[in-house]
């Protein structure tokens, strides 16, 4: 039996449980971490991120001592590079429980490599998601989506994020309602390591501060978990497809509506940055078996 | 925002967030409750299970003052008679928290009426589920169900343990096993207020202790919620079900096991005595909106 501290937070309701661990203190095994995800016998989580300092992992030897690690678990005990619903969620607990100063940006590492958050205030934070690629700039569709109360297929647009995407372009919200995610799209060719599809609905752009924002509205299918409430790398393929078909003058700043809440995605260059709230909801003590 | 102290646990995987509140200080209301059984959002469970003492909730005016009540409430907001695991859960609680002695038994009040709940050691609880009523004490069939992957249809027992059940005797592990229960199975002719229903491949009895027992594997298909992994009411009745189809002679005592874990249900005359174990899993502090 081992007692350990925790917190349950959540990013768009992408939710994570949060361990506090600075100098690895903590024996995370996959056991125990699929233990915590577990919804009915544990806490329940899409997965777990523990705060580490990076000279007490592994993972962490290519960053300087001291820089803060995003030891990202999945439920099903794996580990993975990055998520950017995570990182922000990450970022508002060692802002909180290790008073680290977000305001102005902090490097952080991550098995993707290293990523900056920044505190941008009301309960938001800013990830930066690295350099994306598009197979075709032009926004030229590559793929062919089929999916359950879609007829009928439609092109799709391949967008690497560090994972793989597809983007499909729907017509309207009924259209994007009438989906039926329950069963994986299925792509055309097929992607060798599989991938994620996302629905996407463009809606009229604004201006707010003097600033063309694109405002789009997506489900996603994920890899390996199925239909979820937000997908980070999602949205910015979501935001970087829905551009490249706007063509020339499109905004770089993009508000995406996903089912668990709203994000927005700035296009700089060849990278993305994503913004969204970061709730931080219990915090308590857990018995694991 | 409100601040509230709450402990997680589960009975054979049927979770629930519990609430200590001998003097009813907390305003419980649905939106509360449907927050914090939010998987993603907020805690996550199948309901809140608050404890209180009677004469401090209306639903507990038949109590005597004094009477530990199990206020119980569904994830969706509305509030419940009673839930069999549900009931362990709160005896494990009470007993911790509120430090009474069950191992005597003791009265608690439900929606549903007086039970008795009594600790039994090794973090298992017993709890007296009330009279049951069954269409014909012989186990004749009195309808039928269709379910996926369930060829031909098969006939089913109706039983009643205050909230309806229809039981299915399958043959063969494999055929439990090939279910497809995201659908609701069709009964017919249709109950009037919908039913929940058990499928259940008995097995070889046992003795054990000098006691026969039977034992009978289940999944069930709970109304309103889909498949879960335990149903306290419904081992009772696939127990019974099981035990008039094995005709005289037939053991009082039965081993289920649900998806969950282990369940004994214990049949006395007209009432069923449910034992299975009660784990707290967390306690911590939640944030609500």
């Amino acid at each position: 039996m081992t007692t350990l501290r925790f917190t349950k937070g959540h990013g768009t309701q992408n939710d994570f449980v949060l361990l506090m661990d600075p100098t690895g203190e903590i024996d995370l095994t996959p056991d125990l971490v699929r233990f915590l995800c577990d919804r009915r016998a544990g806490i329940g989580a899409d997965g777990v991120i523990r705060a580490i300092t990076a000279e007490h992992l592994a993972a962490g030897a290519a960053f300087a001592p001291g820089t803060w690690f995003m030891d990202y678990w999945n439920a099903d005990g794996s580990t993975s590079e990055m998520c950017g619903n995570g990182a922000r969620v990450f970022a508002a607990f060692i802002e909180r429980d290790a008073r680290v100063d977000l305001s102005q940006g902090l490097g952080i590492g991550t098995r993707g490599g290293p990523r900056t958050v920044t505190a941008v205030g009301d309960g938001r934070y800013a990830v930066g998601m690295g350099k994306f690629r598009m197979a075709d700039a032009s926004g030229a569709f590559d793929a062919q989506v089929a999916a359950r109360g879609l007829v009928p297929e439609r092109p799709a647009l391949f967008v690497d994020m560090g994972n793989p995407h597809h983007v499909v372009a729907l017509g309207s919200d009924d259209e994007l309602d009438g989906l039926d995610l329950s069963a994986a799209p299925v792509v055309t060719p097929p992607p060798p390591a599989g991938t994620n599809v996302e629905f996407a609905v463009a809606r009229a752009a604004q201006v707010r501060d003097g600033v063309a924002r694109g405002s789009v509205r997506m489900r996603v299918h994920e890899r390996g978990s199925g239909e979820t409430r937000s997908c980070g790398t999602g949205a910015c393929a979501v935001a970087l497809a829905v551009r490249s078909w706007a063509g020339a003058g499109a905004p770089d700043v993009w508000d995406v509506e996903v089912p668990g809440g709203l994000v927005t995605v700035t296009i700089d260059g060849d990278t993305t940055v994503l913004e969204g709230p970061a709730v931080l909801v219990a915090d308590g003590e857990v018995t694991a078996p």
